[in-house]
Formats: structure tokens, C-alpha cells, sequence
């Protein structure tokens, strides 16, 4: 039996070159929101709901029971949000059992990109693992999207990708350039991940609001080894 | 006085991100366009004219006087036309005085997608120094933009960005992570060019039509240390 493909996606602007259909897409958003999303997830919440616009957020958390809104524009919550984008914003007493309604710059618009594809799972280095043993398992083309920065390459959702067929590319078929050099980059950042992602353009933005803690945080492998997939609108934790 | 800016362009369906009015852009097409440019042009042709259609090509090549057609299409010469896309094709005594008019699949139409950049020049690892230096002088903001296969990310373009940035970036300003990347892959690749780019996707495929000796010679550095930029509709060769 011949073995399923994995590819890489750079940048939402290049997707249209990838045929998704019969694929599981892995939305990659390191800074900050797939990292979230797993800590979110991790800690019991109940689900993400994950929307492009503010006010759609506004208008969900209004609707639905027991649930809190998050997201940030340029490092900041939003005005008329009740949350930001970091992984240490919500432990398990705040968040178990909770739905949240969450929005960011990247990472929701490249989801909601891809609403062609077979299956929709999120992936950080929090949850590295699960994400490794869940494409393991299903045996699918896998497309590793990153959601980049306003469509431009970066460097830590490239990691991210280089991680992943570091771990598991043995199992896949690959002819893919994009996958080639992340896997070059991880392979020479792996073993100072933090220390490599601080000459990026990611850290350097984020580093003027004081979000390097989160960043390091965001390094950490499998703290929050959830595997989070998208059913209907709704981000849920999969048990196996 | 502030540094020039520079800046990686990994495909020409991220092409839009880029400002490049008051910027020189760097075309690059490795596998082989901007080096048999390179090649072509040190050996004394009087021009080459980039066109994008084979059927443009072959009406130019019956027009302009001394002139020859080239261009493949999937790595043979494209029928209607006389010559290939191979730097090794064009020795001095068969190319010095002519024009030859060259239809690629990537480079060529990049080149003509960046119409409203400040000034156009090609580069290839063939003529590194020259583009090198010619940067250096100007002093102006840079994209390095890569050819790519059919808009998808390809190693050898980056490499060349990245060793451009190498061997220059301390005199300009970057905060760039297709730059950072791809100076962390040539930095990892420039002992042996060759050999690492022998796992690439583009290596692979032209291997297939027999071209691995045309390969290594795009990959060697400043065998044709031509500096060559677009004049109207030519490529001409600018001396110092």
C-alpha cells in the first residue's frame, strides 16, 4: 500500500495550490492561537468556537450559555472582548467546562480557509504529539498549513511544520520543497527552539508588548497534549 | 544615514505583499532561467529578450535581426523553437553579438509580474558577485524574489537569497523571516551546494530529463560574473 502524502503550505496567499479535499489540514499558529487553543482545550473547556470578525464574537458570547469571548488585535484584547491569546490565560479552574468564542488575526481566517478540507485539526508544539500519533493513525494526506503573518512567511509555524515530519515524514510519502526546508530549519533549531525563534519577526512584534514568556511558553513541547479537531464550527478535544 | 531595506519574496503568489516601487528586485530563477542568463549574457550576447509565450518568442526570433529563440517547456526545448534553457548551451563563439529571445515556465513571467519595480536585475548562484557588488553600490531597498515552480516554494531560489544575504546583509535592514530562513538554510548548505540541493523537488524532476550535469553547473559560484539588468524589453549586461 503506498503511503499518504504530507506537504506545506507557507502562507494562506498559497493555498489555492494545494488540492485539500481528501486531506487532513493542520492549522498552524504558533504565536499564539493554535498554542491557545490547545491550553484551552487541554484544561477541559467544553469547546472553541473559532470566528474571524469582533463583532461576530461579541454576538456568539451574547448567545451562548456559559461561554467567554477572547481574541487581540496587535497583541492587545480586542475592544469589547473579555480574554486575550495567551496559554496561560486560562487554566483549568477558569476555563473547564466553558465554551470559548475566540477571534485572532491568522489563525481563524486560514481555519475558515480551508472548510474544503477532509478533516480540520489544530497544531502547536503544546500538543505536538497528539497531533503526530493522530496523523499516524488516520492515514490521510496531510497538509501542514501555516497561517503565517498578514499571508507572509514565518519562521515559528515553518518550525512547527519541520517538527512534525521530523517526528512522523518516515510514514509519508513527500516531494515537497516547502517541507524540505523546515524540516532543514527544526532540525538546526531543535535543540534551543526559544533561543532560534528570537531572531524572527513574530518575536520581535510580540516582544514590544511583553508577551516573551507566552513566546517561551509556546516552545514547550506536548504541555498540552490535546488533539483538537474541527466539527461544524465548533474546535473539540478527541479523546482516543 | 539609515540602512536600505531587504527582503525574500518566496513566490510570485506572495509577490503582492511586497512594495517594490523604489525597490531593486532581484529575480531569481535558478533551475535555470537567471543562469543561463548569466552565462548567455558573459559570453557577449548583445541582449536576450524575456517573453512569456513560445508563440511571442518564435515571432520576436523572425523580426530582430541576428537574433535565436530559446525556451522549454518541461525540460525540452519547446517546439517551434531552436534553442534550450541550459547555461552550458551558450558557449562565445556561438552566442557573442546576438540576441536571443528566451521563453521560461517561472522566471520570465516573474520578471514581467514586477513591471513597477524601481530597476530589475537577475541573479543566480553563476553571477553572485556581480549582483553582489551591484547591490552593495546602489544603496537602494532590495526584494530578492524567487521564481519558484509554479508558485509553489522551491529550495534552490531561497538558497540564492539566502546567500546573497549572507554575503551582504550587514549594510541593509532586515526583518524579513523568508530572509532569516533562507540564510539559515545556506549557511547550512553553501560547503556543498550540490549535494544538499540534490533533495529537492526541482532536482528530481529534471533529473528525469538527464540534466543533473546542468544542475551542478548552475550551482557553482561566479562562473559568469556578469551583472545583468532589465533596459525597456532587454536584458542587457551592465559594465561597471
Amino acid at each position: 500500500m503506498s503511503k499518504p502524502k504530507i506537504e506545506t503550505c507557507f502562507s494562506p496567499s498559497l493555498l489555492h495550490l494545494y488540492d485539500i479535499s481528501n486531506s487532513i489540514v493542520v492549522i498552524i499558529d504558533v504565536f499564539r492561537a493554535t498554542s491557545t487553543i490547545a491550553a484551552v482545550m487541554h484544561h477541559g473547556a467544553k469547546a472553541i468556537i473559532p470566528v474571524s470578525a469582533v463583532d461576530e464574537c461579541i454576538r456568539l458570547g451574547s448567545e451562548i450559555e456559559n461561554s467567554l469571548t477572547a481574541g487581540e488585535r496587535d497583541g492587545k484584547v480586542a475592544p469589547g472582548l473579555q480574554h486575550g491569546n495567551s496559554p496561560l490565560e486560562y487554566p483549568r479552574e477558569f476555563i473547564e467546562g466553558k465554551t470559548l468564542v475566540l477571534t485572532t488575526t491568522n489563525g481563524t481566517r486560514l481555519l475558515h480557509m480551508c472548510s474544503e478540507a477532509n478533516e480540520i485539526i489544530t497544531g502547536s508544539f503544546l500538543n505536538l504529539g497528539a497531533v503526530c500519533d493522530y496523523l499516524l493513525a488516520q492515514k490521510k494526506d496531510v497538509l501542514l498549513a501555516c497561517a503565517s503573518w498578514k499571508d507572509r512567511y514565518n519562521l515559528e509555524d515553518s518550525l512547527f511544520a519541520g517538527a512534525v515530519y521530523d517526528a512522523i515524514g518516515q510514514e509519508f510519502e513527500m516531494n515537497c520543497d516547502s517541507t524540505r526546508a523546515a524540516t532543514h530549519l527544526y532540525r538546526q533549531a531543535k535543540h534551543d527552539l526559544y533561543g532560534f525563534i528570537q531572531d524572527s519577526s513574530h518575536f520581535l512584534r510580540l516582544s514590544k508588548f511583553g508577551l516573551q514568556y507566552d513566546m517561551e511558553y509556546c516552545c514547550k513541547i506536548n504541555q498540552h497534549n490535546v488533539l483538537v479537531k474541527l466539527e461544524g464550527d465548533q474546535l473539540l478535544a478527541i479523546n482516543d
